[in-house]
């Protein structure tokens, strides 16, 4: 083989705590392609922010070598950033027709114009693109058209699962396609990059045509109740079986939400859901509904506040209301941070009367992602030289980095890979590199990256103990007060009931503006700066909080 | 018998979302006893608050009438809001001997002189007070020193287990009490109130003395590592079971952080922890102990920032350093709202090339609470006429519920306990009646139950988009501007970067102010909403941010 002009540079970009994820570069020469443009929701520590996505400086200084973004699958963690990366690089799209409807989905809403060009692929497809050969295979995941990826570059073969589990009965039919894997394998796989998301837990994920079987069950006992069922829109295959349980049933489907209306709408019209449209009723039309002939099917699972079933528990819903003895069945994990959300939505159901059915009770959801025994298998099939653990914390990877060594790959060829680091591959050798650009940038309305830490902290700030604004008129020829210090505070105290408390800070910063030096009247740092430390620690001792506290001074 | 004079009340207050834990009362005629005392934690929508307390409302209005406090065991949320309460209601407290001195511990650290009079009693004791006789029942939980209560009325028996566990290998040998709970179900129990934690959990809460059966394999197996085991500092049979472990292999112990210093204390002097005082050792020293010859017990089992395992695993403990190839067991399960922060810490002690054992991975914890079939087995055993679910969120409360009625108790005679609402039980009947205030009261610094909803609203809407104060200076003889409206924003956008949308803003002020009529130039709400609306529209047209905004007028 003749001597290789470039290295293999495999870059993770974007992520918060979860690593190799939301987006990941692959570049040899003059070539790069993207796997996967998604966002993240902020954590609670990202005070007002919309949206986190990946920092793709990296890509903006390379432009000219972008050749294609390659998307896996459907969820907003793998193509939420497309509306706000493709305003700075336009490349084609390669993915599945789910995801390329998805995708179009997104662009509409965000009243983008949709200039990017999409090329829809099936698994086993191969797409040439630069120097790389894409081949697609079909794996299991929560969402139908989920697909990994056999990337043949230059320096060999990089197979990166996307997000997947292994289900040898799943709801289309089509289980993962191992053979591809174990061929890949045969043949020899440079890089193994492998979802670790469920790496802590033993054993196999089970079969999402379990949950089927749990529908079942309450559709087959359920004919004095209502039921409603809420789960996350984009997974197609749950609501193909609760659409098969209500068929078998008798009963008539309600989508209910803008997002279940419109993905069970996308994935109806693609032939990824098989519904009879005389089985679709309106919610207007389900209120009026014999219990027994009618399931709702909403979104909401993660309790979000303005979401159908939140509505529902409520009692706030405009067209539908919960009544005694109806089932809710939420067919869904709460997301980490969700947890209380959910509970809440699920408290006030109770409330109501409604029987409710979650997963700490049943199995009404299973995973999407692999445990430990179907990551052994991807790893004993690949039989990889090198292998990077992606999509998880760092916890995750490391569990996943032990399971590897565990099967035979030496610790000192698995590469975890962190935030502004790259693995580099020649033919002899890999590396970790460091000095890449990479991290969150956060989204807050209009604004793209436009929030730094000195905004979130003052936020955080305000959030804790609020703030004072002190404003105090000065007379330019001698410095004297022209009026009493006027003050507001918000988030600190309740005004009215502190008056007192307003007046004697008005008497701290009069005292501060009376002392000073005729000379230094107008050094106005000086004197905001004697006001913020003498008032906080007047505040501090009258209350033990401490507010931000913001001096301005008016000169006439 | 003769006819009853009074109604028996049981009122649940405090809580949040959980409801009949931190406290509640029972009262007869002219005595009231109180059950606990406790304190939460505020979630994240609770911004900037420090603690949560009960409403105590009724009990000072009843003031004439509270004869005990009675406190089930030394949780803080059983015993956190002590100094709080205690400055309004005093009156005699009754617990067990660790509880005593973990309520003193909290005295002393809140500054308060102990004008308390606490008694001490054991299990088997019984308390007349009032019109009430107390016996103390022995139960098993994850502290020492827990107790139930059966309480003997005018109108009958009730029974609170306090929190409680039924572990039949406990560490200090002493099971729970069943033949008490038989022997009052056999006299007759007119209510129970039980613990629903576990409620959602089948099966039986696992020994405590399982973890010790972990720690014991990773003592035995870590001569290589030094070990660092961090829980919760109340958990004493938890760390009795590490101390045992320790001493057995030899190990010098090293107790990290204030509470587990404090308490592990506390704990060795009653002789509630068995602890030979020549294995402790001192920080210092265990940093330069050879590695299989220490443990660290550190408290930050929740990812605490400022706890001692924070500190260690971020590198920035002064005295103790952490290097690859030690062993951290976490001890602990996350509460719901802190696995963010125990994550985090796992995170970084990996990145330190740490060995970390925790949950996901290993029995290194147990529940401290009843699951279903132990539930089962004290409605059983009690056979009550009524029945109360108590200590936990309303669909703990529902499964216990539906626990009760499986086994044969009518569903008319299960009361689930709201805040507002008390329970009325004569010889007749029973049932909940209405107006009780009750709920929670946030202690921000100084201040308990000043902050409310309006300035829990401001905070909420700071953290979002942060402030504009725009401030102006008013002729007052013509109205005219005195100088050019002044603005500051903070948490909005970074100033520095955003001149020119100062600049626009304050143009839209001063048009504003330059338009209003002569007539309306005293009136300063009206200019003040004239500027809030305006530069509201501007900013959100340009941002899509809404940033809380602050008019300020001065008149010269």
């Amino acid at each position: 083989m003749a001597k290789l002009k470039h290295k293999l540079r495999i870059i993770p970009l974007g992520g918060i705590e979860e690593i190799g994820k939301n987006m990941t570069a692959i570049e040899y020469g003059n070539d790069i392609i993207v796997i996967d443009c998604g966002s993240m929701f902020p954590k609670e520590d990202l005070y007002g922010i919309d949206l986190v996505i990946p920092d793709v400086t990296y890509l903006e200084k390379n432009i000219e070598k972008v050749r294609a973004f390659v998307i896996t699958h459907g969820h907003e963690d793998h193509i939420g950033a497309i509306p706000y990366i493709f305003q700075k690089i336009n490349a084609p799209i390669y993915c599945t027709k789910l995801t390329q409807a998805l995708i179009e989905n997104k662009l509409k809403e965000y009243n983008m114009p949709n200039k990017i060009k999409i090329n829809c692929i099936s698994a086993k497809d191969v797409a040439r693109i630069g120097c790389f050969a894409i081949e697609f295979i079909k794996t299991n995941h929560s969402i139908a058209g989920a697909v990994a990826l056999a990337i043949t570059t230059p320096v060999g073969t990089i197979v990166h699962t996307g997000d997947f589990k292994v289900d040898y009965t799943p709801v289309d039919g089509d289980v993962i396609d191992l053979a591809a894997f174990s061929r890949l394998g045969e043949e020899g796989v440079l890089l193994l990059m492998s979802d670790s998301t469920n790496a802590e837990r033993e054993g196999f994920t089970m079969s999402e045509s379990k949950v089927g079987e749990c529908f079942e069950k309450y559709f087959d006992e359920g004919s004095d109740h209502r039921i409603i069922v809420a789960t996350f829109a984009s997974n197609i295959h749950r609501i193909q079986q609760i659409v098969d349980c209500a068929e078998k049933h008798g009963r008539k489907i309600c989508f209910l939400g803008r997002s279940m209306e419109n993905v069970s709408k996308i994935a109806a019209d693609l032939g990824e859901l098989n519904v009879n449209p005389k089985s679709i009723i309106s919610p207007d039309k389900a209120e009026s509904m014999p219990k027994d002939k009618v399931v709702i099917i909403t979104t909401g699972s993660q309790g979000e506040p303005m979401s159908g079933l939140a509505r529902l528990a409520t009692g706030e819903h405009s067209k539908l209301k919960l009544k005694k003895g109806d089932m809710v069945i939420v067919s869904a994990s709460a997301i980490p941070g969700n947890e209380r959300m959910v509970y809440r939505v699920i408290n006030n159901l109770y409330r109501l009367g409604v029987i409710v059915i979650y997963e700490a009770l049943e199995t009404v959801h299973v995973s999407g992602h692999a445990c430990q025994e179907e990551l052994k298998l991807i790893l004993s099939l690949t039989k990889p030289k090198y292998f990077m653990p992606v999509h998880g914390e760092y916890r995750h990877l490391m569990q996943h980095a032990l399971l590897a060594e565990k099967i035979g790959i030496e610790s000192r060829n698995i590469f975890m890979p962190e935030l502004g680091k790259a693995l580099e591959i020649d033919k002899k050798d890999a590396k970790l590199v460091s000095g890449i650009p990479s991290g969150m940038v956060m989204v807050d309305g209009l604004g793209i990256g436009d929030i730094g830490s000195v905004v979130l902290r003052d936020r955080k700030v305000l959030s804790q103990d609020g703030l004072m604004v002190v404003c105090i008129t000065l007379s330019s020829s001698d410095g004297c007060l022209l009026t009493e210090p006027d003050i507001i505070s918000r988030g600190f105290i309740y005004m009215k009931d502190n008056e007192e408390l307003i007046k004697e800070a008005k008497q701290v910063v009069q005292e501060i503006v009376e002392d000073i030096k005729i000379s230094r009247i107008h050094d106005w740092s000086f004197i905001k700066n004697e006001i913020k430390h003498e008032l906080r620690d007047f505040l501090y001792a009258k209350t033990k909080r401490t507010p931000m506290i913001l001096p301005m001074i008016i000169e006439i």
